[in-house]
């Protein structure tokens, strides 16, 4: 029954409930020789945590981190880091309406299924307060990209309707707008529609995307841990994610393969792609263009509209769920998924290290 | 450098390239008491084989599967299977205009940049015939999925512009056409069109849907080795997909959360799903509807037209690829996405079976 | 780089340091359903914690454990449980004297080859305050076993010269000395000895051994993660061992195969075996006679003598480790063998859950 | 149910039977660029094969490896490389008094106990014969660790009382008599025993060991997958291993801190160590010290003399076994012993290259 251990060399291992003690993660295999300190982790934090803004849930989270181990003088020692977030906002709220009744989108039927009981408070352990610990540890290996160059950049493509049109991307805008648009004026766009969402008590879906740049070339294992694969799997395990896309995507279905293909050529010396539909990866390995991970984001499960639903005791029981809740995830989850490529990246970044013979020469020398 | 195992109780070993001795694969967890024999395998291998039709690849290749251990007096015996399937048409081809030059749209180059040298025959580890030991394995899975009652079934959604309608799905079609199409006259119209398409010497892409029924609730494991998160693996891990998605998958972008919810009820006892928008999984746990994976595949990379690319020493050559080859991979890609599905769920069955404490009371009684 | 993470289905998680902000462990894989409370895992924990007795470290700790996720209502979840400890007894002391001195038999030189630096601080991450994690998660993996009959017996075999004799055991007797020998006179005979050991400054060795009854037959998997295999991976991990022995162990050596081999009988219908020389381990696998796992435990290598050594910059340098020690570690280390034994054979009992079909089918009916 | 796969970065995956079609492994994560050819690989099988002489089973059996992927123009590809060994001496033996009655020291009623079945012609899966796959993947770690001028030495240490005294080591003498020992009187005096072993139908067990030279410091994974564990772990998967030890091993029980610590000191800027009680590992890595591993291993269970047992139909029944077996394995578990480390050690030279940051900034420069 794995379930909570990402990664094979950086490996992470989540814990943490919405209404337990609090979050967490331990990192086991970050290598040794990392500057790392509080801050570094809690400027990722801070972008994903609630209570932030109109369009967002209103929980009052500090979401605060502490370093409890492997980090040693302001360096990583080599050593498991456990990192922890104590949760604060865990008001006796009264879960009365939910204990029985299964809400529908959310995960509580099948947890009930699985294993046979559920903490249902604020969702127990599908609550999005698990994701911290992703992106945490997401932080750390961000860290180490950027060592070699490598960074990522995360934003929303779409808000319902509204899509941004790449022919006027502009990265300087991504984090001047609550949505994370790389687009002014598409952002202001989608705050009109989203507020006609709050008033019906709905809400709506959207696509994300990361860019990778600075890749290595060769990242990415045959023939199962490829990095598309790795990426996919990634990607889909962040909850209300239902579609994983790469490069082109689902484009390429009606693509024909001359029009597909991606031409290659040196000028001066440099290797120049003139396109990058396969999106940075084929075959499963990076071949240096910039990697593109798409993702699309269902509509928030919990609206303030009432819903037909069932019981544990199989009963039928319309359900009104309590509370205000982000009417859109979309922007947050632009967040989860930066870190959730980084983790990928890091741990291909690693495993790669043993490709070929040349490398263990590099390092070990008789 | 893990790579080409896949699974974590129920796990498979694939080896081989395309102009090796063979392709193969060792099955490591199979439970002991399934009845098997080379025919539930073989069946399984002849839906993917080459050279079966005008739109496939010429390549003869029998492709007949050997047991080699595992299976005594036609039951598993809960030790390794290994399969293995002989290379019979490695033709002593000319393959000195690839030696060099790498193929727009294949792994050539990359594989170059990670290992330092390839097999540059037929792809060596890149080839399609890779998926001889999935779809073998596969079968397997599927075996023991039947056992249950799980049954999965494979087709194609489109080929380029030809698109099946769900309101004309007819399943008894699947079997009766070059396209795996659920639909008569939509496969005579992707007939015509891929007519054209070998005029041109061009490919196309297209998308395949599997859809799996009698799952019991509760397979998949939070919240990383998630269901749907592990069919999002298996699924990109194969050649030339793209995109995964699950249930509505692209569709939700632009849904509202009320419109997207599946709504359960009780009619005489029996749970109800109006719609199956989740695909079948919910919070990565399978809620007992049908699941949906749906996968886009990328045209064939290998195309008679020639097209401009570079060469290991660093310079620009036009490129020419010799032979035949499929001008659309959509057919043959529908039987190694169920066999990846069944993988998938078998690994979910068994890892499910330590969720409870109910369960380890089933089968340890003191 | 793997490393604090053990068990495959029951994986463990540990982290920490001996002057870090505490210690701990996530548990990732408990079934739901287990009746659990704080009580359960510090029970446990008492016994191995330091300050104890003049024997033994005089650190003071109370090592008092928090469950911080995994657990509702008294009862796991099936989601990670995450435990912690925290470090009350780090006090400001003066480590100036090892910072760059290496301490004979302790890891400071392998540490800081390995990873270009360490926490000298205690010994870091290489303390035995490591071991609070395994014991933390030993005593819920005892809980689960014990629920199937299946109980765990560690004790002290020998210090130093001082051996117990079988023939003497007295179970009633581990808990009631220092030494947790079954046998009250060798136990008195080993505090004299130890005493002496103290005047020295010096240290001494010993056995250890745990028997575990009520085991089902078929536990361990073939042929690398034998049961036997995995104990002996589990108890060489722990510090300061440096042999494991299953049964009748190093005595086989000279054993004839007449006299080694156990025989059976059907005596009444019940299944006798006249002998256990291969200490309940056949082919890997248990066979339903009690486990004996025994192992050996060297001198705790702080000493209070003066010692030649080496430095951080390549110099001879006499070094005097400060404080007191434990002046033998064989009484607290058999907490850990128990501990180490138990999370082997939860996981072993949760791995043969998929070992045949019939399984399989008593928790899946169609 | 993992089971037949082993390593974590260099990984083995075993398969195959006693009277199958055959023995073999599939090497997943071999680094590419290592010239390989099947004389590496036929050396080290006819080391183990049976057949040799009058203390071996007499079994003939060539071994022939054949090498069916993952090597291209002699040099190592970086993909799977499938290793198969045909059986060729399965004579239509009569197995008939072994179907029922279970052989005492042998796997045949736990086999049967965790699979509801066994192939029980030759041992079925728990045969000698499923080493071979260990042995050849062995030649290719040995055959890595050799570029770095890391070498292996396995030796037989004693033949029931026939025990080699170190003082008298000749290591030119190993490849010089049947038993593999050190010592050229030893091995004459090991024959006359077990000639009179032979006479009575009898076996006789024995001790074994390998010693690494020229290992590197640090590899091993702190704290579970030291380099101790895991080697404890591979040498007690070995069938017959009862005990597995690290340098002073069970003798380090009634050692003094004072006498067991070893010292170091630099004479000439070389460092230099006086004793090597630690066997090279501390804490779980290597110090740069000769890695000492022993094995015991027990009598061969095949004896030549009627023993008592009981049956599948819970009778007590007498058995007879058939045919000539080894009288002392312990020669042919060397060769087993050298392999076994070498995968060990190979996985963790791989592991270690993601110990720090230095490691990385050497392989990717940006």
């Amino acid at each position: 029954m794995p379930g909570s251990i990402f990664g094979t060399l950086f490996r992470i291992s989540t814990w943490g409930e919405s209404h337990g003690q609090g979050v967490g993660v331990v990192i086991d295999g970050c290598p040794a020789g990392l500057p790392l300190e509080v801050r570094d982790i809690q400027l990722e934090l801070n972008k994903r945590k609630p209570g932030q803004n109109k369009y967002a849930s209103p929980r009052k989270e500090n979401d605060k981190v502490e370093i409890l181990s492997g980090v040693f003088e302001g360096v990583t020692t080599g050593t498991p880091i456990s990192l922890i977030v104590k949760n604060t906002d865990q008001r006796p709220k009264d879960y009365s309406n939910i204990v029985d009744v299964y809400r529908p989108g959310h995960a509580d039927f099948t947890f009930d299924e699985k294993y046979g009981l559920r903490d249902y408070r604020g969702g127990g352990r599908s609550s999005a307060r698990e994701t911290i610990g992703r992106v945490a540890a997401g932080a750390i290996a961000k860290k180490i990209l950027k060592e070699f160059g490598i960074t990522l950049l995360g934003y929303t493509r779409s808000v319902g309707p509204v899509i941004v049109d790449m022919a006027d991307f502009d990265a300087s805008q991504i984090d001047e707008n609550l949505f994370r648009m790389p687009d002014e004026a598409k952002a202001i766009e989608a705050g009109h529609y989203v507020d006609d969402i709050i008033k019906e008590g709905n809400s709506i879906g959207g696509t994300i995307e990361c860019v990778v740049t600075g890749v290595p070339t060769g990242l990415g294992e045959t023939v199962f841990d490829k990095l598309d694969a790795n990426l996919a799997k990634a990607v889909m395990s962040i909850g209300a994610i239902k579609a994983v896309e790469i490069g082109a995507g689902v484009g390429v279905a009606d693509k024909k393969g001359f029009d597909n293909n991606d031409f290659s050529r040196y000028e001066d010396g440099m290797l120049i792609k003139e396109t990058n539909h396969a999106g940075g990866i084929v075959g499963g390995m990076s071949d240096g263009s910039p990697i593109i991970v798409r993702a699309t984001v269902k509509p928030t499960a919990s609206i303030h509209i009432e819903q037909p639903s069932v019981t544990r005791q199989k009963e039928n029981k319309e359900i009104m769920i309590e509370g205000r809740h982000d009417p859109v995830i979309v922007p947050r989850a632009v967040t989860i998924l930066e870190a959730m490529t980084a983790l990928v990246l890091v741990d291909a970044l690693m495993l790669n290290m043993t490709a070929k013979m040349d490398y263990l020469r590099k390092i070990y020398t008789i």
